[in-house]
């Protein structure tokens, strides 16, 4: 769960870079990094990510053992090789910051840099921007169903490897998720961790009565899972717990599956009536905000939800439309005009303006009372302070009220 | 992109191994892995990322780093810590070996271990073998769906961060594809490394023609990218390249855009016309299994197809809906009875018969001409021969032809 290495790179960009050079083609390029178009139903991104691509980009070398594997292969001549060896990233990097809203054709990274090193780096580019814009787009959805009701996470087991698990629960908390179950993403990001139990341990226990009364008198507090068996028995035994161990000693109760809506209603009854209003109720099961949204629109009585596989490994997009796309060539701006894939050459800026975002050639001039987007994260090689900022400041950003704006394209930006 | 640390776990795993040792629940669990329902339209799953799993087994240790954050939480004592220093994973493991064909139900993973053992690993597990299964089971289907015509995987940009796109190349690979364009899987597991150009090669060049020749020269028998402006002058200019350097310079066209079908027949009779029969068509963009049968079954002259975002993050199974459930406790068989997510109690077997599947109790005899499906891939946590085996020898195990299979429940597991 390191930075990738140097050979995370796909091979045509190695063998267009030699050509690069051996041609002399080494003047400055300008890619950027876009998403084409949004899932469906989707109207905004976060975006998400940044911090670890310019861990790539500061880090980016190749080691002597990268070079022995390149000089095996057949395509690779020693010259280049060499050229390899002293290879840094030595260019700028514009982007808008963590947790910042974004829209489609709009750039989530730009690269301006000798053409050979903005090339090589287009594979982890968009690996390691694209994934986590996804994840915390996907869970600002659910925190904004949520209305105001925590959302946490605990989708590690689904997502897509362990990298992906830790890089998912830090986007779900800058979108503004409450917590995680991860501890490694607890460790490494100061996400707030939290966790209730499985079933294992009432099957283990055999009792599921006794299962709660050990697990309240050593965590008082906890949450307890009621739906091992069947969830309003089991229900009636966390209400039996909570008696027993007295006020705040159950903290709330946990439905994974079922209707859930039924069956928060059902438990929220029975809570009630035995006084245990200060009992919360946790739904989880394959939650996003669709359901999020269903439940909520029929009042069923959930205080948090819990969501995991949906966000980390979002069913409606397993992917963005992403791409990362040359837009200027020492000076000249290109785009290519592939069928129903064309882009829109020239560096760009987007401006943020009251209703809507303009995006316009990076050297038009600044607009009255707009803001750009884009920032200058890294200068040289080197981090910005704009590219240093700590994971509180991008989660504050993402949680400025959303409202879906229009994106306008300066027509300067089309001649 | 190393094994995930003794920290990749679920709080609740940690709070439920802390009681379990201090309420002397120590004896031996049995825990299985399953897929519970396939995506739709799938018959069939080819199991994979059973080495990374058995690693991590290996692997497990608390570090002194991970102790030090685990006493900085509220929950833990200072007896658990030191237990935790001691842990090691000292169980069996039983799995299919990867590249076999499995299906729901039938355990993935089976671990027999002392119970908090077998609960801590319960996020990794999951993690590492339910995202390599879903690539391999649906490359296996993209393979089925070329009949006999070259796949190769390119999908690294696209993948779930770093390491999701290296186990993805890894899982193609068993699964049947020929090759990949990612170099830090061809390194790391000796997968064929295959690579043709950009859009932005072209566009850095800035003429077509004049790029096309640039790459022969140095690439001979490479392959070229046709369609940056428009397909068919594309193929014009790819021609004119082939002439000028002969036969056997230009190995490939690509076609990444526009109606496949179409630009492929039109490409075919350019290629033909000029004589250049031997000049093969690539096909890629979005493509999977459903777009391969497609184009296949109008007869669309495309000789290999290059696969990425489809297969590495498949968008009709994002996850697999997969569970790590505990089915004996202290020789005792388990089952949760959550409505609509009952599990089956009892460790399994599996056995392979001629016409069909038969999951049965691991103590019942074997079956005559059955063949078991789980194998001992590790004793006391260490691996054994059966799980230690090449890429190569599961690629072959994949390849054997797959029929959909029946999968029978023998009835003693259901008492």
């Amino acid at each position: 769960m390191n930075t990738p290495s140097a050979l995370f790179v796909d091979l045509y960009e190695l063998t267009m870079a030699q050509l690069y050079y051996e041609r002399g083609m080494t003047r400055e390029a300008v890619f950027e990094l876009t998403v084409r178009e949004l899932p469906e139903q989707w109207d905004y991104l976060i975006a998400s990510g940044l911090d670890r691509a310019l861990s790539f980009l500061e880090q980016l070398r190749f080691s002597e053992d990268d070079l022995e594997f390149l000089g095996s292969l057949p395509q690779f001549s020693q010259a280049f090789i060499d050229q390899l060896r002293r290879l840094r990233f030595t260019g700028d990097v514009w982007a808008p910051p963590e947790g910042a809203i974004a829209y489609p054709d709009e750039p989530l990274v730009q690269v301006i840099a000798p053409l050979a090193e903005a090339q090589i780096i287009e594979t982890a580019m968009i690996n390691q921007i694209a994934f986590p814009t996804l994840v915390a787009s996907k869970a600002a959805r659910a925190v904004d169903a949520a209305a105001g009701r925590p959302v946490i996470e605990f989708g590690g087991r689904r997502a897509h490897g362990a990298e992906a698990a830790i890089e998912a629960s830090r986007a779900t908390y800058i979108a503004g998720f409450e917590a995680t179950s991860s501890v490694e993403a607890g460790r490494r990001f100061g996400v707030p961790i939290t966790g209730t139990m499985a079933h294992s341990f009432v099957l283990a226990e055999g009792d599921e009565a006794e299962a709660f009364d050990a697990f309240v008198s050593r965590y008082p507090g906890t949450t307890l899972l009621v739906d091992t068996y069947d969830t309003q028995p089991g229900v009636a035994n966390a209400v039996r717990t909570a008696r027993r161990f007295g006020p705040g000693s159950v903290g709330a109760i946990r439905i994974d599956s079922g209707d859930l809506r039924t069956e928060a209603w059902q438990a929220r009854v029975m809570l009630d009536t035995a006084g245990l209003s200060d009992v919360r109720i946790v739904a989880s099961g394959g939650l996003d905000e669709y359901q999020i949204a269903d439940l909520l629109s029929v009042n069923a009585p959930i205080d948090i939800f819990a969501c995991g596989t949906s966000i980390v490994a979002p069913p409606d997009a397993a992917t963005l439309d992403s791409a990362y796309k040359m837009v200027e060539y020492d000076g000249r701006p290109v785009a290519k005009r592939s069928p129903g894939k064309p882009g829109i050459g020239h560096r760009k800026q987007v401006w943020r303006l009251p209703e809507h975002d303009l995006i316009a050639r990076f050297d038009e001039p600044p607009l009255g009372e707009a803001e750009p987007l884009l920032q200058q994260v890294m200068a040289a090689g080197q981090r910005t302070a704009a590219g240093s900022e700590s994971l509180t400041q991008m989660r504050a950003r993402a949680a400025v009220g959303r409202v879906p704006r229009r994106v306008e394209t300066d027509p300067s930006l089309l001649r």
